[in-house]
């Protein structure tokens, strides 16, 4: 296989743009990536595009992103794979330029969740991650289904929800300084604690918004890498991950079995281990998720991540600084966006220019679990090659 | 790019499968495909999978197709691309074996159109293959958007109603011996043009039938087809083509530009021309499609498309047979499952046992057009490496 670079990255602001929709958000996004490439993009040079939406409401996805982009002589392929769309879409362009068969691969992630221009479609295709027989005719929206892992990881290990506020307070805090985070405020542990209850254990704060937004990556084969920057940034392993889609079927609510199937894959492919990351984009769709993840991920041992959070070291200017974005919880969360996005702010850092730059970052990595638990994809990324 | 070959293939019956949901439809046609590998599949031995799927109203359909299939240790990806959706999973499970990255690939493509356990959503996702702002709330659903394009070929071209009607009873006509198929009868030039019109200039006999069913193949590296069989079936080419999703925005509406588009890339890869293939399998949603498509895929000249179906060329035992499965016209259409079953039929005649067997057949080519004719995608089969 081709070894893969990405050489430009750019997003939209994520919020809730409710005088836009996903025709306006996609060729912002394309346009930020393009003008961030260092030597320049010819439109005429991406050869193919993958597009990562989950929740479309303004119509055909692969046309919208042709359409939009004005690049209607390339291919577009829409993957769709619940919250891990994004890190899948940027999977399969990695597979399609590592294979030779096209050398500048163009990867969009993009959703708009709020209310659009055409009709609001949300919970419609949210119900479509579930299963429709049982899981969500019984309620298992994503905050019902994730607070049974919740409540469940609580109860087994020595986490409190002392522990999950100071991952919503962490991530606020670094939101504060990303321009293109929602969330720029400070919270404090008290005040996630006093919330308002969505869902046991889940307070308000606890809860990623929702988010309309869209992010751009250009992904190009080893053998033009030079054409466009002399500082790549390589995609060094991809991994994605299933289990069972119903929870009755799930054998262990602590632990997320697809993003230890996808951290494996993705590990082996960088020929890489845990300790060898040194900044990380961590799905927290909700403040526990994070916390089950350290654990998923190889970053803390079973039931310890709570010593994480509670230590700092995943805090910015800590040992292993985890969405020193903001996260899903403050930068945002537009599902088919929030993959891409992760590596847009992956790229940045081990380029040297990331929201809060984690000092000689070498080795990033970005993790989305998404639906009923039932996927997860992780990517990793590195400033050097090998 | 390694060499990718098909060494199994199977489907199950399309039809109107009131009891069965996808989570029935996927396992079988896998079953299916698994007993047509000729020196046997072991589950484990697949190691990625891609599921094309459009309209899925039993719930997650990664989810499901990991679930259903037992197959929980793998990664799948969901494809969506119109009803140019099956083709183009193929295209993506290519790429990943084409990389290295993966030797053994399962592609699935699967709809439940007509009502299920659950609840039917088709028409609500029907309509995320439109435009949403002005095509679909002005009424362009398929048969109306597609019936524009046949109406102008009508006035524009010598063809005829009874051209179109050619189409129908030849689909027809091929589909009498074929197990799978869904109408399994003949029907006569003056039924189509009596038949009750549903959108002119298309009556009820120019349009295919809404269908439920799945089918799946097997994609191997060069490196271990030996493992699977003697007798593979070559992935020679892939092409995926896009347009403008609005009919507004349509320079010509006599060509799909996503057809010429897909064609061109998937004929360039293969190393032939339109003239090289033996049998094809051509996306016949709509009578009129098949013989615009002729032309688009380069087997007809311009607005000549109409000789090749009146004197016989196109039928089962001409130079040139197109759809001697029954095509989506009488083999039956249901959307994500149409582009993988036709490959499906291609991989039986390639070996020599399809239904209606095109003697000493060597290249193949399998083509949808979907959504708006803003997508298309075309795979080119053969039973020889190059």
């Amino acid at each position: 296989m081709k070894r893969v670079a990405i050489v430009g990255a750019g997003m939209t602001v994520f919020k809730e743009h409710f005088d836009l929709g996903i025709k306006e958000l996609v060729p912002m996004a394309v346009s930020e990536m393009a003008s961030h490439v260092d030597k320049g993009l010819d439109r005429d040079d991406i050869q193919a595009a993958w597009f990562g939406e989950l929740t479309t409401s303004d119509g055909f996805p692969s046309g919208i992103l042709a359409d939009s982009c004005g690049l209607l002589d390339i291919p577009v392929t829409r993957v769709e794979n619940a919250c891990a769309t994004g890190n899948d879409a940027v999977r399969n362009a990695t597979y399609a330029v590592g294979s030779g068969a096209v050398d500048v691969a163009l990867v969009v992630g993009a959703d708009k969740v709020r209310e659009s221009s055409a009709r609001s479609t949300f919970w419609e295709w949210a119900s479509l991650t579930r299963d429709m027989a049982w899981d969500y005719p019984l309620g298992l929206v994503a905050p019902a289904n994730f607070a049974l892992h919740a409540a469940r990881y609580l109860y087994e290990s020595p986490a409190t929800r002392e522990h999950m506020a100071m991952v919503a307070v962490k991530n606020h805090k670094h939101a504060l300084t990303n321009p293109k985070a929602q969330l720029r405020f400070e919270i404090t542990i008290e005040q996630v604690l006093n919330a308002p209850m969505v869902v046991a254990p889940f307070g308000l704060y606890d809860c990623t918004p929702q988010s309309d937004g869209a992010a751009a990556l250009l992904l190009v084969s080893e053998d033009v890498v030079d054409r466009y920057t002399d500082n790549p940034v390589w995609v060094r392993g991809v991994g994605l991950g299933m289990d069972r889609v119903m929870h009755q079927h799930k054998q262990d609510m602590t632990t997320f079995p697809p993003t230890v199937r996808a951290a494996k894959a993705a590990y082996a492919m960088a020929g890489i281990t845990a300790a060898d990351v040194d900044v990380a984009e961590v799905h927290d769709c909700f403040s526990a998720v994070e916390l089950i993840s350290y654990e998923d991920l190889g970053f803390a041992e079973r039931f310890e991540a709570y010593k994480l959070v509670e230590s700092g070291a995943t805090t910015f200017g800590g040992s292993m600084p985890v969405n020193v974005s903001g996260g899903l919880k403050a930068k945002g969360h537009p599902p088919g966006a929030t993959g891409v996005a992760q590596c847009v702010e992956l790229f940045e850092q081990l380029r040297g220019d990331g929201n809060n730059q984690v000092d000689g970052a070498r080795i990033g990595l970005a993790h989305n679990i998404g639906g009923p638990t039932a996927v997860a994809a992780v990517t990793i990324l590195g400033n050097q090659k090998d």
